[in-house]
């Protein structure tokens, strides 16, 4: 073989290799390190048959976090500006708000002073714009908005803002016989209409907060109202209530990015045999957001990852990633 | 061939001809009928690739009432039974129970003057039996007491009184691509431990009625404990409710035996496309029980199939299950 052709021939033999290692490995947009690795590991351990560790598929439950765990939830969560632009909808419908707090504010384009009233505000924002229509109804709204709204800062529509190395986890998980769960914060009924499409994950895999709903006849058409009372927030010690009453399997394996989420880790990890908990670290402010303990940010009221958290993870073994080093690319978008 | 040939052969083709029928009949231990007919013209319609019925399987989802409609439900539901014997269980620790209703009546042996207090008297008893213990422990207890408790009547454990033709119903459904839902009035933890292994619907598919439970550390380990306080009635205009809570989408298929199921079929029905309601009807003394309107039987409290409830089958095209006519057998343990 003439020396040009040698290299030329080696050139593609590497480039075939690198490609086979590509295409064989279900997490390419990790780089590879302890997080990496450390999934990799667990899962090979639970559905090796003979394992030791070995989990039979039916209870290999996996649950998800969403605000900042599958998609970006800064500057404020994605729910906050569906309300935010609910509220501007209805305000020709309501007079009322222009003298009344937190509706003036946002009107006014002034979120800081509308949320100023803390959660007692954000409860009011929610009922006023997510209650007094039919699931079918609001199911609609959601669709509509989630279709054409837009990051502020990606300009791209929300469902893209979805992180590529979680999207590749759950697909990971699902091949190797797990079930995927969300159990968010969020509006149970605001992920629904979208979640399937843009996670793989089904509305009946959802767990997420609620308000209360009713069954009536409306023209002789049954239906479910929802009405403007809480019925369930899943979120902190909520969570491990949600899942239990949604799932009925404590998880073997829970993903997370903030206080919101410790309990779930932490009811994950009491259960028997080999567990795994990851914690996304938000410190990546030139491809994403940087907050929390790591960069030394004030913690945000939603979604804060506390330096106590952290604390935590070191004390239980708990992986905690790094999107600046653990993640080739954040996003599907990212020019490579 | 001769003639003694001849007959031996036509016998034994005209067997293999029925066995193979039999082995290709998806539902043996129904008779045929209207009611097996139009179940089998409905699964077809909605799974015919091309066919102007067809329905994503991710959309397939059927919902089963339990008490009355999976398995025997008298003469009192099995529930009843486990609060009974865990009065009994727990009698020593509760000496204030001797003179205080229902458990005073209940521990003579008394049901129905311990139950002539009502739902207040039923709600107290349920309190008392299946709260104060962790999730855990609740289970674990469930799953004892299953395992060796008997039916007074057939003497045979009550996850062997279900109905056989009903799980064949499960089973085709799962067959063809539906996901099955369990949607009782009857306590969610109360039928996880069990309903997998008895029908094939694992924990996350069971939908019921719940306490409340609350997350803890106990000896540093994270539990939930069960509270004496009701979160959730999974009947009648519950279960739209707790379908969608839980499910996130409307069935296209739900089957009952009461009017506690009126709602639920109502709600399946409402939906677009092709739907399919069915209401169990126990109209055979002989091998089961015989109760509801066909046979001027006095209501029972629960699990009735009030008279306005068959006329409404009629009115809404609803199939009405004779189990007398319908079923070749109720109980795999009948002799054939």
């Amino acid at each position: 073989m003439k020396p040009i052709r040698l290299i030329a021939f080696t050139t593609f033999a590497v480039l075939a290799l690198t490609l086979r290692a590509r295409a064989d490995d279900p997490l390419p947009s990790w780089n590879d390190g302890v997080a990496k690795q450390s999934i990799v590991e667990f899962v090979e351990k639970v559905t090796k048959p003979g394992s030791p560790d070995f989990v039979p598929a039916a209870e290999r439950i996996a649950t998800f976090d969403n605000d900042g765990t599958l998609w970006c939830e800064q500057p404020v969560p994605v729910q906050l500006f569906f309300a935010l632009d609910r509220v501007k909808t209805l305000a020709p419908q309501h007079p009322e708000w222009k003298t009344k707090e937190p509706f003036a504010s946002l009107l006014k384009g002034d979120l800081k002073t509308a949320l100023a009233g803390g959660e007692h505000a954000i409860l009011e924002l929610v009922m006023a714009t997510h209650a007094g229509m039919t699931t079918a109804e609001f199911e609609k709204i959601v669709k509509d908005w989630i279709a054409t709204a837009k990051h502020p800062r990606f300009k791209r529509p929300f469902t893209e803002c979805i992180y590529q190395p979680m999207v590749e986890l759950l697909a990971y998980l699902r091949a190797s016989g797990f079930k995927t769960f969300i159990v968010s914060g969020g509006g149970i009924e605001f992920m629904r209409p979208w979640t399937e499409k843009v996670y793989g994950v089904p509305p009946e895999q959802v767990v997420g907060s609620s308000v209360k709903t009713k069954y009536e006849m409306r023209d002789s058409k049954p239906v479910l109202m929802r009405l403007p009372e809480i019925n369930f927030i899943d979120d902190k010690s909520g969570k491990p209530v949600g899942i239990n009453q949604h799932i009925g399997r404590r998880p073997i394996a829970a993903f997370g990015n903030s206080d919101g989420d410790r309990e779930m880790l932490e009811y994950t990890q009491g259960g028997s045999g080999v567990r795994f908990m990851l914690l996304v670290l938000h410190d990546d402010a030139a491809r994403e957001y940087a907050y929390g303990p790591a960069k030394g940010l004030p913690d945000v009221k939603l979604g804060a990852f506390t330096p106590a958290l952290y604390e935590q993870t070191k004390k239980d073994g708990w992986i905690v990633v790094s999107m600046k080093d653990d993640w080739k690319r954040i996003f599907a978008f990212e020019k490579n």
